[in-house]
């Protein structure tokens, strides 16, 4: 059983053996090369990212979501800063001075935990989502610390005027995230406001947003700064690691302990995260995706 | 020894004895008639409202103020509903829906306590004042759930116009209370705000405001609703009567069990709270606005 | 397609051409007449008051909860005024004085958002229910700052006793409300409490209870206040509409965009907001309340 | 220059040496042998507890009371337990069960820091003070998660009735604490009701108590268990260890480093730490209570 | 029909009679005697601990559990005395000082109540659990003021090397609690730390854990306190009755109203908690712990 | 009147005119040169830095401590980012990870506004003073989100090795900052932690702090982040702006509408602004620094 964290290289291919479980992030719907390889050498590829809990959500990618809201409000107020282009603003305020305006597009789990380190802060945070029970149920933890609004084209507006930070926080994994934010829309905003797009590894919710790295982070477009770096975890490598490795661990563990047919008949999720064995595509919406035939595992 | 709360009618008069002490609410200042029927008659005036702690605060006002304060959110709550001619606004607001703003004109006693209900009920609160330190302070205790904002011109037109309900909190005890806002301000207000003036009872801190009753609490002027009740904590009586005797009977207690001349050197606030005795003015601001001779008390 | 807030009126009934969707509350188990019409005329109609999510909340009706539930409490504060015939007490106390005392009965969408303006007001705040899970939630959201307590007789019979205003919460959208205080009940109360009936709709938990309207809220029984304003979201128009068009735009704009029958598969909720659609009664409840055959709409 | 915490033995008088600074808590007042051993041989004694600040506190007293403070809470939950002849009352309750009642009679340093233990514990918390400031000052602080009473007759004896546990809290450093709580007293209170006296060094306020150990803390008169515990800090010796040395490490340090006669012309409070010095007594009220003659030190 | 507490004695067993209902805990999987007799006897036995609800809580054994994680931070706290063996460490510290440190193994009912406690009494707490969905409910409800861990060998090895009080809190009703602290795991402890083995009544998740009681409820092992009281709630027995008929009342007065029949079929939780009945058992559970022929009850 | 935010320039000297009130940034005690022109050419000097209150605060600098505060944390939290040398940690943790930790040394306004936002950003907090009356007000207003300790070397070593953040915050408005931190200190300091250096306008309180500039604002020292860029204010410069001149505007008006003299005779804190008048030295610390004669200025 081999452990990464990212999907094996060309030149590791020939190291695969039959029966090997391979344990890692494979995003085998993006490389049909290495699907067809995991088959054809009959290694058991399990995914961290189709480990599915009955509720949908995903364990293995939750982590990292989290740790991308909490940077996206830390990148934002840093952007503000003159010297980037920002707006000057310092989002906390002081006493006397009116606070930054931060606007979260979303209220997913990147939105949640952008929001707390949005109010942490000190600034003046507004949340837009469709779903009214997210929006009812931050008003129970949040309280008058934030705004909540539905997520309509006025309320996008309204808040794009308004704020000095536009957190894109709409993504949904696996799916291109959409376009909220179009180019016509930059010149509603402030000279110097800044969009976190968080989303940018599904593409982006802004029309002019692009990815950018962690040693060039930023780029104006229209007066306004645009934060997009893909993978933002990667700031904080440490404390991405653990969590990242603490959820993949339990899985882990289980797979060595019991092995993986009795650990798949224990655990739904863990069962989801199996893509290829015994050089069948056991996974159906990674067959449908590579364009191979699904055969149900029985474990 | 007599304890009332208010001062005693003219048909009293005539019962007063030598010696006795009569202890309440006085405003000699606004009577000089009852200052000389004092003086005449030879009877101990104590006045609740010149009773000055060392720090120059009035402990018998304070909660009255407190009252006042805590009141005037619930009354500006009440007739910002539409049946009043309000803007029919919820000020908690809902989930998904803006909360209401409401700015508070002062920081001092009645200012705090009217920015605590107004949070508490969820509105969105800024709070203007001209003292830096109350401005921290109120960062300190209240953190991100209010904007403080120094109480310049720009400052109070730019609350004016966002605001849906305005307390005029700027009264300072026993003086006549800043014309902050003008007539023209109202047509920078939105049709249906409300204000709230609690200095109503040192002449009001808006140029229309005019002293109202709790049968007849509102009027509009220019499309903003007035609610100037003078004499707010009447409306709730039981608890205003709580807390009144509460701080005054502490005082009365002094006096029964100590006498006047042994209360007054143990306790300097009581001591300031003695106007006349012996058909002698003793309290120097009173002697000056009824202009009668002034001699020290040596208790 | 019609957009409406109410129910059509008798004068429009010839204005239905066949294949009109009318979106709207629709309240046909109260109206067989227009059910009738409908039918007759092969209009489609969709109701507010049935669309339903899977775990059987109404997303339609919950904003209107929310409103009333935080309404509540400011009446009731409003109403304890000597003026009225209350107890002339201050809900939020002040120092040295102590706080009023809220029991709300109930702790669904009504209650939750009544129990927030309450403790944010500073009132010393119970709530009764029946679900433990709900009393867990609110000691997890609210800690200390409330008391949880079991809607035994025993309980209620306690908070009555107790309390200066009492919130009845107790009603679930479309059933008769449980009328948990009796006329006996009233003379356990204080002289002076206010009974805050939101339930009133669905004929009230209270057996005093009439309904009133807001330009004459209240009437006293055996020295209770009774506020029992029917339709309490009215007070604040301008906060309800929003609330109330955030949801109901949703359902419509998928209406609009993808056509009726798309948007009802994609959408069950809102398939079960469908009544009537070419002649035929299609939602099991109103078929039974108006005595019309029910058949099964395949979308 | 010796360092220690408790007074000198009877047996280490020889050891003393003139000129030596004697640095420890020395309560010369209640010991007049021993002021008179250190004025007889020359030790420069310098007293923790007559240190005193400008506004006179005595900042190596308050690391014990805020120690005392916090225990009181934790002692009177234990004891309130059914075999210790309490009521069995869990002090937080749990959701659907009332929470207990603490009353923290004085809100001085002991009273602020029994409230906050209290208020976390999730008891329903009542603090009685005379002193309004203060009372406002909690409400501040702790909002509507306590209520605050003045400290009348008629409130004592209302807290006494309602009270699970009550705290005894009105100690002034250095003087008999007042006597608040009568042996009728008891009779109001119910059965199992604790009393945690932390005045007990002071005497206690209340009249039934007598001094106890950590080894036998509790006794029960009337039915009201009574804790009693002198030097309460004991009990958590480490960190009471902590607290107090931080403190007089700091005045000890300055004395080290810059010699007692510089230190004390730097350091008002310091000076006042000064008992004894070359044969003299300069300390005022230790000069008063011993009989000795005072002379003044110029440092 | 009896309604009891505890399970019936053996001299009580001649007095059941045929179509009685017996309504208590039964514990039958404990007892085949208890079971045999009911059976034989043709008593309806119905469990408080067999009713359970469609997700799976056991609503007559929660109160127990969150008495028991209150209590358990309470007796932590009182341990840690020096007298008692402990670290002699105020678990909330006081300004200047660390704050004592307290770790919950397991984030269910027990382990929630104890950090509610913990947080509140001011020590710094961490929470672990293996459920990240769990641990990320805990960040939204307690924000900042905890730190949560994922249960790792590593993480729990490393909170019983720092923390002052561990609560072990991992029970799961009806299962032998893992063992998750090992007798080498006690050299790791510092000297003076304090094991609340909540989880003692499933076995413990010690190993050195054995069960002790109110009057004799420490005991030492490696300098490591030990707090290991079988049946906790019995300390706070007031609250714990009101707690737990509370809950039975509910389900009692259903079927004294209904009849058992009817009052099963309106709810399945109390359906699941008859075990027999007309002399067969209808309990899966029962049966298969019992060795008795299991029989389905048809309401 | 002129009005400026910095010191005049060299070449603007032969501009000033007798009797010219120069109202801005003075900072004479730096710039001899500067004063002996003023003096020379008559002009009324009046400086934001001397304005001081008569608890010795200073008005117009503490907007600029309150935004450095803030910023400090923002700053730290960006370069603790893997890319600048830093630990790769996110401050505030996500569900399961550990947060990271911040040590705030001084408590003054600046450590004050530090740990605000360090603990809103969801850090492991603990702020280092001296001052017992703050470390009690912290605990009073931040209760348990921070931990509080004395600011002894031992502990000053104990956070160095701890933290992933440290700000140091020590610093006296126009003094020197004490050096709290040497060079070995470095060494006990984990790879990559961050030294935000508030103090480095007043030479730092750090041994290997320089300036640096918001366009290149870190070095490395030891593996040592430092971040000491002079001026921090300026990189949120609209904030900051608005921060000081609605203090200095204040004052400013003052003097507009009353003229100097009878504006520094009715404020004694303006009074106290003056540094050169009528060819005079009229503050006696400048007059010290720059060895000018000093004569009072009397209103």
């Amino acid at each position: 059983m081999i452990v990464k964290v990212k999907e094996p290289l060309e030149e590791e291919f020939p190291l695969f053996k039959p029966g090997q479980i391979l344990y890692t992030y494979l995003h085998l719907a993006a490389s049909k090369e290495l699907a067809n390889e995991l088959i054809r050498r009959k290694v058991t590829g399990v995914a961290y990212e189709t480990i599915e809990l009955p509720d949908r959500s995903l364990p293995c990618l939750t982590p990292m979501s989290e740790i991308a809201g909490r940077l996206s409000v830390q990148e934002g107020a840093k952007y503000l800063e003159k010297e980037f282009g920002g707006r000057g603003i310092l989002l906390g305020g002081v006493p006397g001075v009116q606070r930054g305006k931060v606007a979260v597009l979303g209220g997913g789990v990147v939105g949640t935990n952008a929001r707390k380190i949005a109010v942490g802060i000190g600034a003046n945070v507004t949340v837009l989502d469709i779903n009214a029970k997210r929006l009812a149920y931050f008003d129970d933890i949040f309280g008058s610390s934030i705004t909540t609004l539905y997520a309509t084209d006025a309320n996008i507006e309204y808040v794009l005027k308004e704020s000095d930070i536009v957190i894109g926080a709409v993504l949904v994994a696996g799916e291109t995230a959409p376009r909220l934010i179009t180019r016509q829309h930059l010149s509603l905003m402030q000279p110097g406001a800044v969009i976190v797009d968080v989303a940018i590894d599904q593409g982006g919710c802004a029309e002019t947003s692009r990815p950018t790295t962690h040693s060039d982070p930023i780029y104006i477009v229209d007066n306004v700064v645009h934060y997009c770096v893909a993978n933002m975890p990667g700031a904080v490598a440490r404390s991405s690691t653990i969590a990242l490795t603490s959820v993949t661990l339990m899985y882990g563990l289980m797979i060595a302990n019991l092995g993986l047919s009795a650990a798949s008949r224990a655990n739904e999720a863990l069962k989801r995260g199996i893509n290829t064995i015994d050089g069948r595509c056991v996974h159906p919406g990674v067959a449908k995706s590579c364009g191979l035939p699904y055969s149900e595992y029985v474990a």
